[in-house]
């Protein structure tokens, strides 16, 4: 061990304001599904949060994703149409009181958002076997997700909504698509500048969901292991009452750094 | 539409600075298996970084999650033993030169990282029926992969390493951390301070495979669909070329700004 008096991270961490942009983005990040604009993307601004897309983690760097971009019409009223019906299936499972809530809700903005996106997984990328996949298949699908939420983040940096609409029938978005059988569509993205950034999720100010408090999802060494005096969960606390209070304070003194 | 002179994302985007920590954050992140320190982790950085991962997208707001904190010597060598295990299943699967280039990686640093922490998915945490869930069932565990990518990028920019093992039987993991059937373990992360970050992915560096353009991967209107002369493709390869010379000048006149 070398001796420092410094903090061991102090070399490798970020600055202040650097940790502080990166919690801004996360915690200001949303599920958009009212608020898209029309504008249209520019090309350099797209390619970038592609690019963030693309340098996500992947099982054996295997890379499994594909990028289809969405922009006409005639695509876009197709999957429309798939969203619809799915949508109708989707409320008729709740019972009466929730489905009158949930058909009030505007879940996706297919044809609002100037640009659709759909991130799929090729599950053929790398050939049979696929360092850090042979236990577990899914890992490539897991790798897709991450991708997909770096290119979430990026968008929200770049002021562009994100909305993942997950509401349709898998085999009827493959056929749409034309993606092959080795192919599964990870996520359907509504991708567009937007009119506002809402406080909180949507479905949270809605009253659909509450936040859950994070220091109740925590254990320790196993499932339910609960050591209540655990300074983490103080730590955890604290951090939530600070991000309640402003998110650009969750960084101590991140907020007066950057102003 | 409003008149403005201005890009549509003025008023939401923001600053170069800021968005450059935050695509500095997305190319330097590192899936760790070699550089651990055995530094502890304060409190308020770990509670922090989990904050984030807390923060990230779920399908009808469900934070499916939990987060498994394992700082013991006895739970790390049992998930080490498993580790070890699966690891020579999986060296078998390649062919003999593959094996032996596989055989020389060192794919985790259970024993070396001084936290590890599982990330589950608790599949009944919002009842039978979620908002977004009806038609895909997998968007629960895509929800949770979120989670994992969020607290990736935190911890970067903490200066903390995460290492993803995947190399794990789901059985026999389930059963060391004694989770019940409806939680699935969708990562088992090592977690610690490092020596370095490295400049590329390891099995990039070590030639296991290569990073493919992005460029190729994008697609439009449908899967195969092809506009060679699309000017975002021209837009991504000017982006990679960049990023290749500087991750800091990804966004334009970031370096500068940043400093």
């Amino acid at each position: 061990m070398q001796d420092t008096s410094k903090s061991p991270d102090a070399a490798m961490a970020f600055s202040t304001a650097e940790r502080t942009s990166l919690y801004r983005t996360i915690f200001s990040r949303r599920d958009v599904r009212s608020q898209f604009r029309p504008d249209p993307i520019p090309d350099d601004v797209l390619g970038r949060v592609l690019l963030a897309a693309h340098h996500a983690p992947s099982v054996g760097f295997m890379q499994p994703w594909n990028f289809i971009v969405i922009r006409g019409e005639a695509k876009k009223r197709q999957i429309q149409a798939l969203f619809t019906e799915a949508n109708e299936e989707a409320a008729r499972q709740f019972d009466d009181e929730r489905a009158a809530a949930y058909r009030k809700l505007k879940l996706a903005g297919i044809l609002d958002a100037p640009v659709n996106l759909c991130i799929t997984c090729n599950h053929d990328r790398a050939g049979p076997v696929v360092l850090g996949r042979t236990h577990v298949k899914e890992t490539d699908l897991y790798s897709t997700v991450c991708a997909v939420q770096n290119l979430w983040l990026a968008a929200r940096a770049e002021g562009i909504g994100i909305g993942w609409v997950s509401i349709l029938d898998t085999s009827a978005l493959k056929a749409a698509l034309g993606l092959p059988d080795h192919v599964t569509p990870v996520a359907y993205l509504c991708v567009g500048y937007v009119t506002e950034f809402l406080d909180r999720p949507e479905l949270q100010a809605k009253g659909w969901e509450k936040r859950l408090p994070l220091d109740e999802l925590i254990m320790f060494e196993q499932w339910q292991g609960n050591k209540e005096g655990d300074p983490l969960l103080e730590a955890v606390r604290e951090a939530q009452a600070r991000l309640a209070e402003d998110y650009l304070a969750v960084v101590p003194d991140g907020k007066t750094e950057t102003g």
